[in-house]
């Protein structure tokens, strides 16, 4: 990738670089951030997104929350950091990796902070368990792009929604990965990206990395999949995933659930790529998981000029739930969860040593 | 209505008075028009837009082609309205009320033709055609509010998709003319408008009548439309027609189809509201109906800044068919197609005369 979503610059101390993903595609610029009021604001403004990645720049927060503490004693540290967690875990409800990520760097705090012995030695762990959850967050994007791969033949026309790329995950995507893997093993394929209203981040992002990588990519608006999808041009379709419950629900971004239903009625299959960090386990179904409501300013004057009578009632939810009826197979790093149920999700979780 | 989409200026001569709704919401402007190949620019250009408004629009434009020609012999005259006519009609190729409305013009010049002595008398009688033709189709945006609105009760919530209200007719609209008769009647509804990528007819045309009527309406992205149907909140979806084939199938803005599926999928019933002049006999189905592919533009720049990457494939389809199999009913001014078929769109296309 000519690009890095999310990185770790320096040592103890250092900082954490971000793509700024809000002035994609118009401009490439990085943002270097160290406190984790910032990263919690960067988080909430969409600097950064997609459920892997902001797992993984979680993590890193939780090391700029340790820097913070430095010269002060490990157990003032550990507070804090734990302080740190609990803030950033709140910038937003529906992507579970980011309480995931969190938690896991917590766990490693608490094993670690009766032996190590001073506060620099336990920011460097925490670093060094954040590289470790960031390189296996890369990995297990390169295990889904060769498992998801295998759905994906020479001419395949692929539709895809919102971005689940390289720049929404510490790899090189979740729903992309299939199609980078396939790419990269000399497979033509086309790609139609939903522009993904109301923040554009097929349009914004999907088509800019996919571009970048040299693959073809069709623009649509959102209201074209039916269309595109009835003219017979589509094979599969690849989502990725910001929550997925037990019984196999998926929550992705809005507008999700409809591509889902459209894929079932013109019989093409409709994948789920999501590594086992979006999982969660503590969720039963679908209804349980909380949708962020985003402010309606986002739909009325979505670029700018207004494009909404003033004062409209708007109704903007950022995801939706897909029930899991409608989805082909779940591609994680441990396998392909073929027509996902509770039995088949536990199973998976099990394999990945999640339950 | 406190605005008029379309109207005749004075007599002869006169002007098409438009308003402009490329500038809704922001400005109530109106442009005056004195000739054909203005207007023609102006349909083009969505300033007059949805197809019996456009049908209202081009039939004044054959008053206007005659006014070119005040001068010259009736001969001249009529020669001069059969081009404008032809020209006319190539603006847009979808709505077919455009060519009804200019063959209907023509048909009422090749008859008064003979036998109206000037051509200033014969301009005088296109002009009464072109106002008959009008009033006729407010007369039709009643009808179809009385047959439609008894599908709508109390405290009902409906889904609507571009804008088939008063800014795309010359009444009160096809698919918000039950709304608007529902709501005259007393009954509460909850209208919940798709902003209709990509020029988002929903969110500048629909939000705006229906809030200067004083109707509750909601704005929401296209890819919200399955959440808020899969919440139960909707209980009927009315939509406008472009053009409506032999069999029922159904041109209409991009994006229509799909909401007809979800509309399926959650059990709620479907109506698309459309006058006969909206019926093209000629056109046995759906997949004889042309469809306008409109610049990529409006997809990639579509608020003003760039949105996708420069040099983007775009894909941008104005209008779908749905399959008149997922219409649960066609409402014309001469009675609700349940179920449409060819036999049964043949039976209302002949109690309207027009088979």
């Amino acid at each position: 990738m000519r690009f890095e979503t999310v990185r770790w610059s320096g040592e103890i101390p250092g900082r954490i670089r971000l793509l700024d993903q809000t002035r994609l595609p118009l401009e490439q610029v990085y943002v270097e951030l160290d406190s984790v009021e910032l990263l919690r604001d960067a988080i909430r403004a969409l600097v950064v997104r997609g459920a892997p990645a902001i797992g993984v720049a979680a993590a890193y927060g939780a090391v700029l929350a340790a820097q913070e503490r430095l010269d002060a004693p490990p157990r003032a540290l550990s507070e804090h950091v734990i302080a740190a967690c609990a803030r950033l875990a709140s910038a937003r409800p529906t992507a579970v990796n980011l309480a995931w990520a969190l938690r896991r760097m917590q766990a490693r705090l608490a094993l670690e902070a009766a032996r190590v012995p001073t506060s620099r030695e336990l920011a460097r762990v925490l670093l060094g368990e954040a590289r470790e959850l960031h390189a296996e967050d890369a990995r297990a994007c390169l295990r889904m792009g060769e498992l998801g791969a295998r759905f994906l033949a020479d001419g395949d026309g692929v539709l895809t929604h919102c971005n689940a790329g390289a720049l929404a995950t510490g790899g090189i995507g979740s729903a992309l990965a299939p199609i980078y893997h396939a790419h990269a093993a000399g497979k033509r394929l086309r790609v139609f990206a939903d522009e993904t209203r109301p923040l554009l981040q097929g349009a914004r992002l999907t088509a800019w990395e996919l571009a970048k990588a040299g693959i073809e990519v069709t623009l649509i608006t959102d209201n074209m999949a039916a269309s595109v999808l009835a003219r017979g041009t589509i094979d599969a379709v690849f989502v990725g995933a910001d929550r997925i419950a037990r019984n196999g629900d998926v929550a992705n971004k809005i507008g999700t659930y409809g591509v889902a239903i459209l894929a079932r009625e013109h019989k093409v299959p409709f994948y789920v790529v999501a590594p086992l960090s979006t999982f969660d386990p503590d969720t039963p179904d679908g209804a349980s998981i909380p949708i962020e409501e985003r402010d309606g300013s986002e739909v009325a004057r979505g670029f700018g000029p207004r494009t909404a009578p003033e004062g409209v009632r708007v109704f903007n939810p950022a995801f939706d739930v897909t029930p899991a009826r409608l989805v082909t197979g779940i591609v994680t790093e441990v396998g392909v969860i073929r027509e996902p149920d509770r039995a088949r999700v536990e199973a998976a979780l099990r394999k990945g040593g999640r339950l």
